[in-house]
């Protein structure tokens, strides 16, 4: 094969794998793939085509393709998933661990993944996987593992001290630090620490040795409960049940603890206007487009609805031409100190240190603060605007404007994200808009009402 | 005592706090605050002043004050600790485990470490500590723990198994995993797992059971080093060697994880413009407003350079007055799709799916999109505008200054952040401003010029 006597240029792996792949040299270009390491793999294919990157994967093994979707970012592995043949995509989710498998059949279409599902030769571990991506995925069932070491009630610690030693290899997939104990119907009954039977005689029945009856969550308990449970109780791993008792996969603090990172990521997306889960740029340029826009399409009406107090003092504004000047600079300045409250209050709810009722905490925390910024940044920009103009009414026009606009904007940057948690929308992504409409409107209508009041003084 | 005798006002148990301490009764106020549950603790001193925090946290025993301080933000801890006299500091941080007391003391100002330190009684944990508080907190040295399992490289399975029970309270701390196998001098000779223990005859030297030349970390490695190790070999858990290979401490992926956690965090305030690490709304007022004002300072002055470039246009402003009304839209606007690009460039460098130096991929990923969302945004508030006025020349001249803003300013939304990457500025910290001054910039200078050209049809 000529393709493996040809240098690969490493600084850009992924025009080699291009060219391969438009000369249907697929296999080829799955063996230069297979050879780069895991992070120029990553690399490689963010920077092909989503057509490129099934055609991929395709030419490569199941095993080897599931390896490398593990490593890359979710959304994209599922887009692959989507563009593969279901029999191929199945072949590749058989080879994935459960709860990846589960996160990806998630991500996608309902049509692809059911098409999927109907693919999988093993059909209890379709219906095992279509459960599990029917849970949203920051529930207990979203995020447990399904594969766990679990030994009837009637075993002794020898039994399952010879079962672990036997089925090593098995079990390694695991991360076994605990073990379970079940009833016959598969109910929790106990959990074995690894620890105590290596401690324990060999004959001595598991059930002296477990502990009974052990806090455990349900399937269907969401984030804010499971982050609770974990940070109350300090547990390194729980077994997780469904409605009727009955043992269905293990959750641990690593697990809730990515999920936080996960929703902070969101939170900062959503805050920036990315919608519609993460963007990447190998992603189809309709889809980047439309989902862009869906942000900004909304946005440009509140931008309209701001500004629409601008045309109301035309009048003014012709009169004083250099008001036009410090608009958006007011503006922007609050907004700006809106946002840093935003953050703050958005924070404050996650890490639980104020309840989304306390109005009046924001009133005083972010009100005396709201003073004195507004204060410091109004003479600065009000003596910049009195001493160009040499006028010292203009001075206080844009300094008032802008010392009352900063009070404003911290109490409402502060208090807009308890609000929309109380109704239940997301403050990273609702918080941003409202507060800059807001601000605007606000800060264009003390400038040019301030102005307007004391207009013959401006000329 | 009185106090447990009247009621708490569960809605506030901070105010019962509060009034205790006022009346002097701080032991009173440590015995309602131990009562509460972990999240209500949290919620009541994130309403007490820092003094008042202080005095609550003297009143508790050691162990207790411990156990609140792990479970609140760091920032608040190290400024607790900071107001208290060292010595009730030395008695909490000896009740902290390792890595916890390290990240506090790294936390707080050096004279308070110092003399924090200074009182511990043990010498050695004292010295380990400040060792360790001097890594940054996101090198191996500052996430690892430096309590691990480690036994002589002549001691056999039977030894280690007999060790791990006798001592099985002291190891439940350390969530052992694995177990270390180190040379008379401390440098580490290989890994052992508990399950290859388990499962091995007693009689057997470990170093036939270990896992010799195991991976490792160095102290100094930093988290881009850490994530990529821990990706691209899928490890649990790495041993930490110092630069003469004695084994000083143990990694875990959970670890590394929760870093990737922090820096998220770190970017989403950053980006936002909260400086200076987290800022609590129990914080000081003066440093709240400080740290806000040094990031509104600089931007109070990139705005003004911005508008700057309306006050050289003020004769076409003041033939079309209408224009006032769009300059604010098109520069916000445009300031909203670069900061998409901004977020997908960051979050893509986060990934690893794109170089610092790619510039030429933004071009071609931004740049479309750019011209069809610029494009799309345009035709729409050209059109309103135009029909506003009724003139088609104002509309060509608001949509197409819209358009070319667009396109700009994902461009440079795009490269912004790989640009500051490879000057290592952090690009969360720096992308916004940067990309807000050039569109503002460019929105009016765009806006103002296109009108001047076109000036006798617009009126």
């Amino acid at each position: 094969m000529s393709t493996s006597n040809t240098p690969i240029d490493s600084d850009r792996p992924w025009a080699e794998l291009h060219d391969l792949i438009e000369a249907s040299d697929a296999a080829g270009a799955a063996e230069v793939l297979a050879d780069l390491s895991v992070e120029d793999q990553k690399l490689a294919l963010a920077h092909l085509a989503g057509g490129e990157q099934a055609i991929l994967m395709e030419s490569l093994l199941a095993e080897e393709a599931a390896g490398i979707l593990e490593n890359i970012p979710e959304a994209q592995a599922a887009d692959i998933l989507e563009d593969l043949p279901s029999e191929a995509a199945a072949d590749i989710i058989e080879e994935l661990p459960g709860s990846v498998g589960a996160d990806l059949l998630r991500e996608m279409h309902t049509e692809d993944s059911d098409a999927v599902l109907a693919e999988l030769d093993d059909r209890d571990e379709a219906a095992k996987l279509r459960e599990r991506s029917e849970y949203a995925w920051d529930t207990a069932g979203g995020l447990m593992r399904a594969s766990f070491a679990s030994f009837a009630e009637t075993a002794t610690v020898g039994d399952v001290l010879k079962d672990l030693g036997e089925n090593a290899e098995r079990y390694a997939d695991m991360d076994v630090q605990y073990v379970y104990v079940t009833s016959v119907d598969g109910n929790l009954r106990g959990v074995l620490r690894l620890r105590d039977l290596v401690l324990s005689k060999r004959a001595n029945p598991v059930t002296s040795v477990m502990i009974a009856e052990p806090v455990c969550v349900l399937v269907s308990d969401n984030f804010d409960s499971l982050r609770g449970t974990f940070e109350e109780k300090g547990y390194i791993g729980l077994p997780v049940v469904n409605e009727s008792g009955r043992l269905v996969g293990v959750i641990t603090r690593q697990e809730v603890r990515e999920a936080t990172a996960e929703h902070q990521t969101e939170d900062y997306l959503h805050s920036a206007g990315i919608l519609g889960g993460e963007e990447l740029r190998s992603m189809p340029m309709a889809a980047r487009c439309g989902r862009r826009l869906a942000w900004l399409g909304p946005n440009i009406i509140l931008n309209l609805v701001a500004a629409s107090v601008i045309a109301m003092y035309e009048d003014t504004l012709q009169a004083v031409i250099a008001l036009a000047v410090f608009l958006p600079i007011v503006s922007d300045m609050s907004g700006c100190s809106g946002n840093q409250a935003v953050a703050v209050s958005i924070r404050e709810l996650t890490l639980g240190l104020i309840r989304p009722t306390e109005y009046l905490r924001i009133v005083w925390k972010e009100g005396i603060l709201g003073v004195f910024n507004g204060f410091v940044l109004g003479c600065l920009l009000g003596t910049i605007a009195g001493v160009w103009k040499d006028n010292v009414w203009l001075g206080l026009v844009i300094g008032g404007a802008l010392f009352l606009n900063t009070v404003l904007s911290v109490l409402l940057g502060g208090m807009v994200p308890l609000f929309l948690k109380r109704l239940k929308v997301d403050p990273a992504l609702a918080s941003g808009p409202i507060l800059t409409t807001c601000t605007d409107m606000c800060g264009f209508f003390l400038v040019l009402n301030l102005a307007s009041a004391v207009l013959s003084k401006l000329n």
